[in-house]
């Protein structure tokens, strides 16, 4: 029997409660004992809770508690995570989470402690909700060295820019109608300017690097200045706008990161990932590419994850689970110019391209504008080119 | 140092070879300890190899050398693979396979000696080539009742369909040219007759349902009867066909499962896994719906696997992994007719649809045919039905 706690009883821990008591026969088989949860935190009142004896409201209870050996993090936001965390880990539990705010920023000391205690700091949660990444990429692919991830990794703008794609809507109409279904928060910033989605490229680049890739160096651009001209423009080209998390390891040692829209050519897997879902595509220098598909967000998806790391923390009690990275002893993220792009470009009609190298033509969607695909470009040189450009976004190649 | 063996120089071990050697810095990163290739077993003499040194043609050396503690098996083939596999993990050493025919065939006892031995038994690579699955399935998903597996799990037949379906191929020209480019064997049998597919979807789900599913339980139907102008109706219907390793698992505790050409329409993620590619569609009851695609085939691919599965091995030299499944005390497999299905059918223009329910009609390729599908209904209720049925194909809903 391993008792365990929950930390946190919103969407997700609810839905980790949910697992738990709905499939307690699986996750016996699974895990070899049962989970039984102990204490649930949260600094609300559940009386009417059918089990409203296992909540509490200190932390104390749960770090205090020898019998307690895996704790799932599932209350989002820095503080107090993150000293609940380095507690919990310092106290030999182990903790399981699904906070990507926590894990980019302070994972590289969180997992220095639990490496320290011989206890388990597991994240699957993190990124892709539901879908299996962190491990995958970790342990199924450790024979190759990565190359590339290119990732839809936020369902939300995923969902707007879709919703343009597909119903023509504006973006503003789009980001209403994701709030009403409840994919948006009414504060749409983390989403739609592409920071949560920056702290998840950020942790699948530190996983594949093996040392912290700061996210505060990464580059991040949201969705909020696409326009439905863009994205018809990109549809007449044959192509789709997704906002791509992107990490490329280069031949100097770096890691080259960027959130940005991409231009996603349709006969990229990536192109058919549509509405809220997420998708990751990794390619290794054996198995080339590779590709993650599922419901990135929500509920029961995220509670999956969540609890699967629950059960290897539980099997791997004693035991160090080697999925992690260490904090950098250089800085290891490139500069923008370090990586050339193609870019498609919506110019005026009378524009000239010729300073945009050997230019692949693509058909246009209006008859004031031509469209066209540059030659690989650093962001400086595209800067510096001052021709009538309405909007360059990066190719997918 | 781990000292490691490979059984096999082929196309696979050859890979393995050329992975160990190419990658040494990330798999020590990865292992927390160099592969050293210590043998290479082939009944072939390779006298020109640069380390010709380490070839032997008696498993003995093998069997008797205590240094080596994991052994990879890409020899293929029931014998003497499972002999070898046998001593090998009864003398205590760890074995990884890409043997798919085996794993099916000798799972159940290889993954009861390894236990035994406190040994792992490893077969990443049996599945879906380069693709993680294995490991996702059994444990980024351990929290989840599996519902359903539907896999594009053969790349040849994929790669005939895409051929028939994109160029207008004939299923026989499009085999010649799947001949042509190394994609099948002279003696096709295995792929187009759905036997390589069923060995690969009673790995799936044996692995999900925890117990042996016997693959010679599995119906099992090729793709050598679908024609042209089945290809044809489908796109005319919005949907394409493609060969499905299918396995349902059963609110009575049994596992339906088939191999056979299903109708995928345009909407599902699998209808867009082409070319050669695999793609692994898993449902679970809290996740949902995930995605694997990738590479299903191919020395780089496949080999990616074996040796990410030597890593874990040795990693996990002296503590079991938790990945396989038992014998079966009570046959598990359900009966074809507990399962329904809806079929794409392909009939006269004159025959009376009457008898299968309440049809969905779907534009027909055809002036002279109908093209519709059924309401759900069995395999021996569709066989009753004798009104001039052209093709009957179920559909994957």
């Amino acid at each position: 029997m391993a008792k365990v706690a929950i930390m946190g009883y919103g969407t997700v821990g609810s839905g980790v409660y949910d697992i738990i008591k709905m499939n307690s026969d699986k996750l016996r088989k699974s895990a070899g004992e049962e989970l039984e949860i102990k204490y649930i935190l949260d600094i609300r009142d559940f009386d009417d809770h059918p089990e409203k004896q296992l909540f509490t409201k200190d932390v104390k209870d749960i770090i205090n508690d020898d019998e307690v050996s895996v704790v799932a993090e599932v209350m989002g936001g820095l503080h107090p995570a993150y000293e609940f965390t380095r507690e919990l880990l310092e106290a030999g539990k182990s903790v399981v989470t699904s906070n990507k705010e926590l894990v980019a920023t302070y994972g590289s000391e969180l997992m220095a402690i639990a490496k320290e205690k011989n206890v388990n700091y597991l994240f699957e949660a993190s990124v892709g909700g539901g879908i299996p990444v962190i491990r995958p990429l970790s342990r199924c692919l450790s024979a190759n060295n990565i190359k590339r991830i290119a990732g839809i990794l936020n369902g939300t703008t995923n969902y707007i820019l879709y919703q343009m794609i597909t119903n023509n809507k504006s973006f503003e109409t789009a980001l209403s109608s994701a709030q009403a279904n409840g994919y948006a928060e009414r504060n749409p910033a983390a989403d739609i300017e592409g920071h949560d989605a920056c702290r998840k490229i950020a942790i699948l680049s530190s996983l594949a690097a093996g040392v912290e890739v700061d996210y505060n160096k990464i580059g991040t651009e949201g969705i909020t200045n696409i326009t439905l001209d863009d994205v018809r423009a990109a549809s007449a080209a044959g192509a789709v706008i997704k906002l791509i998390g992107y990490a490329e390891f280069l031949d100097n040692g770096k890691v080259y990161a960027h959130v940005a829209p991409m231009m996603i050519k349709k006969s990229s897997m990536l192109s058919g990932i549509d509405d809220v879902y997420n998708g990751i595509l990794i390619t290794g220098d054996a198995v080339g590419d590779v590709l993650f598909y599922g419901a990135g967000a929500g509920k029961m998806p995220t509670a999956s994850a969540v609890v699967a790391d629950m059960v290897d923390a539980a099997i791997h009690r004693t035991r160090r689970r080697y999925i992690g990275w260490e904090k950098a002893d250089k800085d290891i993220v490139a500069k923008a110019d370090e990586k050339k792009f193609r870019y498609f470009v919506r110019a005026d009609i009378s524009a000239d391209t010729g300073a945009f190298g050997e230019v692949e033509a693509v058909p246009s969607a209006a008859e004031s504008e031509k469209a066209f695909i540059t030659a690989p470009m650093t962001a400086s040189e595209l800067d510096g080119i001052a021709v009538g450009i309405k909007t360059a976004i990066r190719v997918l190649d």
